[in-house]
């Protein structure tokens, strides 16, 4: 098993890879330290010469620093072509995977062609590395991992599970690679399975301790099968043995001293499982992850397992290693480097430079890089520079490079190539810094939040809701109501409309507001709407806010003047985001709150209907007004009661979920919905993002949409107030009568 | 003037220089790219070789840069002994000035003496220019400014001024540097001061031209006299000439394609203001400094000029040059590696990778470094490597660095080496991350805040007051006191006290409420608190607040509620931190809102004595409890009115300013105060850091001061609650008696 040969040609021609003479060369183009004699000694000893006469002037120089001129020092790599013995023993009509052997191969060739390896004669190869060390990288050594470093993370029988797949005859391998390829395993195996991933495990161990002990600057294990899916006791996801944590616990012991605190980060587009997993419960291994997580439904996420997979963001580690595990797990693929920089400038390097290990391992997928269709996300290889760049920073520059995925040949070489040379002392390339998505700012925001109990750097700006909730706290939506009702109160007399407690929330009871005297109107205006905006500058480190610095910004109050100045009745419905009330909480049905909230929202809306505006006999003419999502309370009044006669006219404000009007029923429903309704829809809707989504909300059953000309509720209605008013007058038969009821304006205004 | 010899022997033995050869040498040392031929283009041509027998199977290997290999080119260093030559013509009795001669000369010893600069022969010095071209700083040569180049940024007249006083006699000189020490002008002079001054300007410019023309990788200019406070028509704070922006300007001249914008970072601990006004309008110099601001008392602020100073965070530049000035000024002096880091990794790099410069130029003085008296701050030079790491991922890596001030010649030293260490590529060191100051970490979030309508990077999280306002907002407190109202009325049938309206605020009306029939009770407990604490995890977009993720938190409600169960009459007084009731702005004092809130809520205070308390002739007991900054209030009252008699005891809860009780007119008010009350004071307090501080408090006229175990003032409310219930029940005669008045529990529950 041991001292195969560099020059073992492959059996799998049929996998598409060149195995020739001048593919072994690239290997023998390294520099290898070896041949040379003690030229570490002298490149380290430069400084030592003192200036004895300038004693006198000179107080004390001491070297700020615990390393000397590292930058003498050349990149390491380590690569052996025995790492492409693992390959897949299914011969079957579909034989090729994407983790192909030819990966590593392809990206050390563009290492080559771009001049970062030395590919001249051997004579000349000793005169460079002799009078420019740093020239081109230095070639590590690979070897076999031990069967005892393997075991530092992994069960004694998954390394003979492992080590038993030399023994198996191909049928056997093939029928297990065919079982293995589905589901969560995602797995292939051949005869020389074994030996690649003992060499690649053996080669992150090199790699590694040549950076702790100042071999080299930094370097590159350009290695497969890749690792940091391998579980304890269990190989997965193209992962055999979980390289970069055997490598991490030999230097931890090799190196107690010098090698305490390793930071992992793994920018795999997949989370690292096995090694989260592995480290849990350790203080001195700090694993940060930047994967796409989408739900738990990308890869290796459990979505048939009613555990919350691994990668999610709340995993912070436990026991010792409580803070010690991050995950910034993007709600969905596409992400891109102004998404990468931002997780590096807001959380990566914050709390890498708090945590300030002595070595950092970077578990180096190229799967998120732009080209990969397994991982659709869009990071060029600027921003791996970048990223790089900013890693080095770290632990006095001792970073280690190890590969994990990455499918794409040409996506993973350009980007290996951009870390390769950043490694080097290349500055990062220039990059154009894209607009980073809405929802992956809220993503590391939340992260920033689960990592403030154990960060001092993430600790500003995080409100800890179980504490504020220790205290008593009233939630703000109850208490702006109350104000928002009492204000309805003394300005036009409205009165909470009574709502029957056992069918529907308690919660609901303030919502609901009446001018009095309602059932005497001709005319009314009923009102379906989202609570008033907030917006705050809160204290950037503790969140508080200065109530005098808060913003409630309340857009119906002006349509409620001037219902009430046109003689309407008004019916003002409130409807929260979520139902805080303790006395409803057991009407929930956990993990289904929004189902929960809409059933009540289309009880409040026919309840209403039944017991109050159906009876009300005078009415004649009633507009619906919904703002925000709570115009689904118009949509299922509409459609669950056969309110058409009634209603002589619908405007909704909509910069959510635009909901169709339809109905199996009633199929003039849509067709009436168009004519009489107004339907603006802010200015940024993706509805216009395309001439097809444009084309389908023109549909009827959409109603009258309109595109505003600003974003925001409250900007659109104030944009369209006037608009609004003179289509309500036009249509409104009784535009210029007093109320129906016999009450004076003087009754009306308590 | 031109074509100084190296060797010119300074006259000025006095400032305590020492002229030696051996000084010469280390200009000598340097690594002249002049005697090597063709030695940059070999180096840039490693890459041209390709493998014709590859081509097949590599498709495209296109580099991502722009840039090839600028790892292999040197760092530049520019430094002439001329520079020296600018010295003090005045020798009074304290002739030493911080901004000596041999500062820059020492930053070059250490330079020398850590192996970054040859000294060797010069034989030796060709052989590795050629075999290792990295290895040592390659000798920029310094050069005179032309007037032209310095009248990009220059009046004529100032260029005539400094050129005339080569012309002057020591006399005059003398005389000019003694007026000019003082004040804002804080300038020396001497008859060479302009041939150095010509060169420093000069040699700023060869800097920036060789980084930008790619002869050196980045670059550092060890000059003198600095030029960052040097006005267009003006010469101040030790600074002649601005030669940053002069070099900035003919960079942008002479390279109109491949330098067109420019990125000026200032870390002197002083602000550029010279460099700020030259760019204000300017879209394409980006300038950021980083200075001590001190509310504009610091140097160059102008204490005696009613202008705001040029160094506040609010001058983001005008015109086309909007958002491309950014201000990060310091609070106070005192800050180190923590808040410098911060502001890069908070501001600085976001901005810096948005705006995307063709390069960078460090204003970089050294005097905000650890050991600089002047400065009084304490950046390490392990972080000024790391800001220089980072800037150097902008630009391509096209840094150059040009002294500006630092006084402290060790550390400026050490500064200037660990600066250049890292421009060659040494990892910069690992470092202790210190936790930043709250007071910092706000300045940061305000500037980010001053430069989000400028800068994508900064828009997160940041609220646009001026635009709520359009929408007719509420402010929140208004809002939370609207609803508190409404719980006191509800709850215990509390009523709105009346206020005479041209005594007081109007805002005050919303804010005292009052249990029925209170002037029928024997017993009150008067509580006088701050608005209730508000805390909420803001969108990190847009700062718009989910309601049902904000919480209100009333530390006060348990109170009421135990003093109502008690039977004690309720007076809730509600001092809201500000007054943003409109009619009522016409009261306000321009810049003295505060004096003008203590004068309300004294008038307050003594008005509901005057007219309620005084006179309910049934009351003979008070208890008075203070909450938070409002607890001012029970101060007022107690100095301003004889009510001794009438109070039972004081509970004061104090997170903020502890205040004295004493009267001029009443010696015994202090005795008293101290014998019946209970103040507790938060545990985090600042009166307890020190023992003098303690002693202080501990005396009569801050009343019987406990330091509670808790922090905040809600959790002290929550804390002592049990104990206060206890002490005002021991103190009251009437503890179990029922209400005075002959109202029943039915009447006050409304």
């Amino acid at each position: 098993m041991e001292d195969h040969d560099n020059d073992v040609v492959m059996d799998g021609q049929e996998h598409g890879m060149a195995m020739t003479a001048d593919g072994m060369s690239i290997v023998n183009g390294f520099m290898d330290p070896s041949i040379l004699d003690g030229s570490l000694e002298s490149r380290n000893g430069e400084s030592d010469v003192g200036d004895d006469e300038e004693e006198d002037n000179i107080k004390a120089y001491a070297y700020p620093y615990d390393v000397l001129s590292r930058r003498t020092l050349p990149t390491g790599c380590c690569y052996d072509d025995r790492m492409k013995l693992h390959a897949n023993a299914d011969f079957g009509p579909n034989p090729h995977h994407p983790e192909d052997p030819s990966r590593i191969e392809h990206i050390m060739k563009t290492l080559k062609r771009a001049g970062l390896v030395f590919h001249g004669s051997d004579a000349d190869l000793l005169r460079v590395m002799k009078e420019s060390p740093t020239k081109y990288m230095w070639r590590i050594q690979a070897r076999h991992a031990t069967q005892e470093e393997i075991q530092t993370v992994h069960h004694p029988n998954h390394f003979k599970w492992v080590e038993d797949l030399s023994t198996m005859t191909t049928e056997q391998l093939r029928h297990l690679s065919t079982m293995m390829d589905q589901g969560r395993d995602s797995l292939y195996v051949g005869s020389l399975t074994h030996e690649a991933a003992l060499i690649s495990a053996g080669s992150a161990i090199e790699t590694c301790k040549h950076v702790i002990n100042g071999t080299v600057k930094n370097a590159f294990a350009v290695i497969r099968p890749p690792g940091h899916h391998a579980e304890y006791d269990q190989a997965m996801g193209f992962c055999l043995f979980n390289n970069v944590p055997i490598a991490a616990k030999v230097c931890q012991t090799d190196f107690p001293e010098t090698c305490r605190k390793i930071l992992i980060l793994d920018w795999d587009v997949h989370h690292g499982n096995g090694i989260q997993n592995m480290f849990y419960t350790d203080p001195n291994i700090l694993y940060i992850s930047i994967h796409v997580y989408k739900n738990g439904e990308f890869y290796p996420g459990k979505p048939d397992n009613p555990m919350v997979p691994d990668g999610g963001i709340e995993h912070c580690g436990s026991g010792l290693g409580l803070g010690k595990n991050i995950n910034i797990g993007w709600h969905d693929q596409g992400m891109g480097d102004g998404e990468y920089m931002a997780a590096f400038q807001k959380i990566v390097m914050p709390i890498g430079g708090e945590f300030d290990p002595d070595l950092v391992i970077i578990s180096a997928g190229f799967d998120a890089a732009d080209g990969d269709e397994l991982g659709a996300c869009f990071v060029s290889p600027a921003c791996y520079a970048h990223m790089t760049h900013m890693l080095m920073s770290l632990a006095g520059g001792k970073v280690a490079v190890c590969l994990e995925g990455g499918y794409n040949l040409e996506a993973i070489s350009n980007s290996a190539l951009a870390v390769a040379r950043t490694l080097m002392g290349e500055p990062p390339p220039r990059m154009a810094m894209p607009k980073i998505m809405p929802e992956a700012a809220r993503l590391l925001a939340k992260v920033k939040a689960c990592q403030a109990p154990y960060w001092e750097c993430m600790r500003h700006g995080v409100v800890d809701v179980q504490e504020k909730q220790i205290h008593g706290s009233s939630r703000l939506h109850d208490v702006v109501r109350l104000a928002q009702k009492q204000i309805l109160s003394d300005k036009y007399g409205m009165i909470p409309l009574y709502i029957q407690r056992d069918v529907l929330f308690k919660s609901f009871e303030n919502q609901v507001m009446v001018t009095r005297n309602t059932h005497m109107d001709k005319k009314l205006v009923v009102i379906v709407h989202d609570p008033p905006e907030l917006h705050a500058q809160p204290d950037p480190l503790d969140n508080s806010l200065q109530p005098h610095n808060a913003w409630v910004t309340d857009g119906v109050a002006q349509y409620i003047d001037w219902a009430i100045s046109k003689k309407f009745g008004v019916v003002d419905i409130n409807v929260p985001q979520y139902i805080t009330h303790p006395e409803d909480t057991d009407a929930f049905i956990p993990g289904n709150d929004e189902r929960a909230m809409q059933n009540q929202v289309m009880g409040l809306m026919c309840y209403i209907w039944d017991n109050y505006l159906q009876v009300y006999e005078h009415v004649d003419e009633i507009f619906l007004v919904g703002v925000g999502n709570a115009y689904l309370g118009i949509k299922v009044l509409l459609i669950n009661r056969d309110v058409k006669s009634r209603i002589s006219g619908v405007v909704n404000f909509v910069s959510g979920n635009l909901r169709p009007v339809r109905s199996d029923v009633d199929e003039g429903l849509s067709g009436w919905y168009k004519d009489n309704s107004r339907v603006f829809v802010a200015k940024d809707h993706a509805c216009w993002a395309n001439p097809d989504l444009t084309r389908k909300v023109m549909r009827r059953r959409f109603g009258t949409v309109i595109r505003s000309s600003v974003n925001g509720l409250t900007s659109m209605m104030s944009e369209h107030f006037e608009d609004v008013q003179q289509w309500i007058l036009e249509r409104s038969r009784h535009a210029d009568e007093e109320h129906g009821g016999d009450t004076t304006e003087e009754d009306r205004m308590v």
